[in-house]
């Protein structure tokens, strides 16, 4: 069985290394010749476009997924045609625009903040006068990481942040003050068939995921899984699905979702019975899906731009590292680690111990 | 850093996917052109003593390993003076030779069962008057899962016994009459640090390790740890080391020491902090060693000569399935699938179910 990637980052890699011990082997297609999967599949170096690698891919690969949301709409939609791709273009679609992901949203009963597309800084100043401030105007697609976008405090941020974005398509969005940001990594299979993992908890700082913990028991589980559910069912979805929210006095807001294996997952290689990576080769290959019960109590902390000494991360007793082969630079996520331990209050002092060798190293 | 193996099977294979998230990449050495750790690493192919190969293997690799101790003494040697090889050539010759490795428990007092090396029929004979019956023939090189071994129950068998050897030199062990086999994994780093895992409780049949499950707090453990760390020091063992043990109404008496990762150990990639396949390149990359502590209860069952439908095994929900990628093949192991559950009786139903499964295929 052979599954092909578009993307040949960390996450095509570590859906490798769930997959080997599955029987299933991997090609994946990437425009960088050292993308960082090439160790454990072979790398078809070319652009998300190149007709004769995609030819390749789409000949050799048995199922076709992805380890990111911005490709060409256009590839998704050939591979479509030429061999199975999971999740579909049409999720995809949805995805890449935060306009139509906004739309969908309240189409099927997900809340979202306030938001409005504008296409002129004149529209955006008249946007204004209904979202109020603060307010986020980001770019509709292409952006991750907290890439494209501008917090706006009042008119006078407007003309910047509407230069920042140079004429590309934009929406507007009211600021959530929010209380915590959570998301749910939710799997469904052709069958229909879905799960959930525990709800994870989740820092971040410039736009970047800095902090994942996992929060089995959470109160808002349910809610969380209520909204998963209708995204998963009415984009008739197969795979892993992350949906980022915001907890509001213990209301949950939808942030966005990706239709991928997600950063705030990666806790569950460790924490969970089934790794969020293993699930979604899983639920693409229409095998049974796999437990997603917590395994003791796991937190996350990526590493930003830079390493600290592995040593000292490899001497933390309930420490898992993850290295991603990556040349570090500026912003760029290099490594994870991952603790887990047998009690929660274990995990507290690890995880600060943790953070704080990230922060030395971080220079985003 | 590049790791180097000799021999590309499914230890090297695990080895591999233990490596990645460490920053580790793999260059295997094998005779075999389609040996399984392929898609996890460069393969080599060649002879162990390929001359060629050899020195490849010996400028690239920062070190060299093994994953099996039948490797020619003068390939270890050769490759020991050119790079870091761990464990060390003596190592792996006292491991190579029945005759050695039983004279080399004695000498560091790990008691075993009455042997006799005999190189005749009529010195065979003679043994038999001092060692009694039943007892083994064993041949005292090459052997591994049971092959090249004749129980032996009265003078009569001994004729037919000694055909078989073809004139290599041999070893007559008395037969032990064991409550249960156990092993205990051990690992030591160049500094000298050594750690344990819980002993393994091991079912065999046909010579073969049919199933292997975790005895955290076991009674034994001790006295198991007493003779590993004996042989870890006296050998300036690096590297992962496996002992196999006959337990005799609460005495443990020794069996054989495997000088790698060892089949008893594969449940401890799921069933323990950190893998053994994970400590192995710890110690061998003089990192800090992983915890070696249970993740909740643990049990492995072979796969042998065949597999039954994927689909079963994953279904269950606590077992995680490890495809070798090999060919089925009569007495050849293809897999394993070990269960981890939160309870030691929760063990209990799906153990029997796996081991039932795996019961089915099996042709050795």
């Amino acid at each position: 069985m052979i599954v092909g990637i578009l993307g040949a980052g960390q996450l095509a890699r570590m859906i490798a290394l769930a997959g080997h011990p599955l029987g299933v082997e991997f090609i994946f297609l990437d425009p960088a010749a050292d993308a960082c999967a090439h160790p454990v599949g072979e790398l078809l170096q070319g652009a998300y476009n190149d007709p004769l690698q995609l030819e390749q891919l789409a000949q050799r690969a048995d199922v076709v997924t992805y380890e990111f949301e911005n490709v060409p709409a256009e590839v998704a939609d050939y591979l479509a045609s030429h061999t199975q791709v999971h999740p579909s273009p049409q999720a995809l679609a949805v995805a890449q625009d935060r306009l139509h992901e906004k739309d969908f949203f309240n189409q099927i009963g997900i809340p979202t903040a306030a938001y409005q597309a504008v296409h002129s800084l004149q529209a955006l100043q008249a946007a204004m006068l209904a979202i109020g401030y603060p307010a986020i105007l980001k770019s509709r697609t292409q952006g991750y990481d907290g890439k494209g976008q501008s917090l706006l405090h009042s008119d006078a941020d407007l003309p910047a942040a509407w230069q920042l974005l140079q004429g590309v398509p934009a929406i507007v969005e009211g600021f959530v003050p929010f209380n915590r940001e959570v998301s749910i990594i939710g799997v469904r299979n052709p069958a229909g068939e879905i799960i959930f993992y525990p709800l994870s908890e989740n820092q971040h700082r410039g736009g970047i995921l800095r902090v994942a913990q996992c929060r089995a028991g959470d109160a808002l589980q349910a809610q969380a899984e209520d909204y998963a559910r209708r995204l998963l069912t009415e984009l008739d979805y197969v795979g892993v699905l992350a949906l980022e929210l915001f907890d509001v006095d213990g209301q949950l807001i939808a942030n966005e979702f990706a239709p991928r294996v997600h950063n705030s997952g990666h806790w569950t290689i460790e924490g969970a019975q089934t790794s969020q990576f293993e699930n979604h080769l899983r639920a693409i290959l229409n095998l049974p899906l796999g437990a997603t019960q917590p395994v003791g109590h796991a937190a996350m902390v990526n590493f930003i731009g830079g390493l600290p000494q592995t040593e000292q991360i490899l001497a933390m007793p309930d420490a898992h590292l993850h290295l991603y082969g990556k040349a570090p630079r500026k912003g760029r996520k290099v490594a994870h680690a991952t603790l887990r331990t047998h009690t929660a209050g274990q995990l507290i002092g690890p995880l600060a111990q943790l953070a704080a060798l990230a922060e030395q190293v971080d220079d985003s």
